[in-house]
């Protein structure tokens, strides 16, 4: 088998299911595979065996990206590197991820969280081609954040954990929120299972006249507020279960983002363009998958560029 | 003069002084001229008067750097790229500042907020030597920061205003915050004259067991809590002339934090290394302007290596 006609492998691993995929991009999907997230060794047993029988099928492959639900430890020079690590997951604690699958595989790896994944999937094949810096969130089981720089996730003493940070209420809420580490951070107070312990429904199922949306929306828009002003990404996309069944937030945080922020930034994308600015992203439910063959690609320009830039500065 | 010894010159702009700099750095600072920042087009013909008598003594300079109050615009296509824009500093609005003075130089300009320059002049010279994600805060006038992701200052659609996110308020706490914008953001609850407003002195005056300052502590910890969780800075400075004031500070605001993040990260940093991870800056009152030389040192590199990626990428 040629060079050209090798493959990208990627590995979504997320708390209820894993999703391993082949291919090239969105256009070019060779193969998908879905298992349910269970104990993990066996769990990872079944993803071996998927990419075994890839590589038996199509050759080696030119990276594998895994894309994986965290906390997860992303310091190169940590002993514990590619490591799930103080998730509430059960039995999921201080798991190798990124070293067993990518010594199963060769070649290089690609490593990161789910939401940076799908952040870079969005800016790979999705609607912020084109864009260096934006954010993509996902609001349903959990809120999360990947936060692109420069076309590059962020990475300092840790990943991103924006859905935990603290918003102010909306007057008139007392709801005390469900996150069990802070009660009522953005994810205490607006992910899909919060909103269920507010309204006492499933989220998708909530009409948008019911009064917790506007406690929901004010919480959202608190969220932005901060993103605006700490990265200011040049869009903000906000996916998930509950914003894909909940379009009509999206027009709620727009304007309660307007209200908060009082025209304090001079900036097209917050006054006649703040419907493009915050949006829905492009990629849907394959943003996930996607973003484990994104990481895979990205592993490969790193690992391809590394030797240039070397040779560059002798 | 031979090009190695060739000076960099900065200016940094600010509120109610401007310092023009000349040297190569800390150790070699050659000339330094303070001047009261008042009607725009006479401290701007003062600064190019400095400027126009250091090039006839000591030659051209390699490049100059700008750090500035703001806000300012930071966006390269823009026809008013290098402005101070929306400030409420009378006679300043929709002000040119960068091309201006270099066209008067000639040679490479950078041009930043004065915050991000002060980050990147502890980056270079300070005490954030070796980091490449950092954050410096100034908590004085105002609140601002500067964040360094990957060794430079963030930028998206707008430049980072850290200092006007909205905080939890401490229970009990009902002062009604001063930032003109937002009220209780934390410029608006935690800045010198919010400290002045709380408790009618000055913050430098105020003793270390009055009240108001566990409500400070508290916000600023909640503006560090939300950072950690965003750019996840490897260390964060606090700075400006409230925290150098108040050194109490500093163990407040990291005891609030501990508390507010509940071991949510699980990163040495913000347990038994948490006196190491929020710190005093180390370059002092001459942050500012040595920001303003940083400034120039990266736009020298910058000038200097887009010659040569072209020439790579051919």
């Amino acid at each position: 088998m040629s060079p050209a006609t090798k493959l990208l492998a990627g590995v979504e691993l997320g708390g209820t299911k894993c999703v391993c995929i082949l291919g090239t991009g969105p256009d070019d999907v060779r193969a998908v595979e879905r298992l349910p997230t269970g104990e993990r060794e066996e769990t990872l047993r079944q993803i071996e065996a998927v990419l075994d029988r890839w590589r038996a099928q199509h050759g080696p492959v030119r990276a594998l990206g895994i894309a994986s639900f965290g906390p997860v430890d992303l310091r190169a020079d940590s002993p514990t590197y590619g490591f799930i690590t103080s998730t509430s997951k059960a039995g999921w604690r201080n798991t190798d991820v990124a070293l067993r699958l990518g010594r199963r595989m060769g070649g290089p790896v690609g490593f990161d969280t789910d939401v940076n994944g799908a952040a870079l999937a969005e800016g790979r094949w999705g609607a912020a081609v084109g864009l260096d810096d934006f954010a993509y969130v996902t609001v349903g089981t959990g809120i999360g954040a990947g936060l692109i720089v420069r076309g590059k996730s962020i990475f300092g003493m840790n990943h991103t954990e924006l859905g935990h940070i603290r918003v102010v209420r909306k007057a008139g809420d007392k709801f005390p929120g469900v996150c069990p580490y802070h009660g009522d951070c953005i994810e205490g107070l607006a992910s899909g299972p919060a909103i269920e312990a507010r309204a006492g429904m499933p989220a998708s199922q909530l009409p948008p006249d019911h009064p917790a949306w506007d406690f929901v929306a004010h919480g959202l828009a608190q969220l932005v507020h901060s993103m605006v002003l700490t990265t200011a990404p040049s869009r903000i996309f906000l996916g998930g279960g509950v914003m894909s069944a909940q379009t009509h937030l999206f027009e709620r945080i727009q304007q309660e983002l307007k209200r908060s922020l009082n025209r304090y930034v001079e900036a097209p994308e917050l006054e006649q363009g703040i419907g493009h600015y915050i949006v829905a992203p492009g990629l849907g439910s394959m943003a996930g998958p996607l973003g484990a063959l994104a990481l895979a690609a990205d592993a490969e320009v790193a690992s391809a560029i590394k030797p240039l830039v070397t040779a560059a500065s002798r």
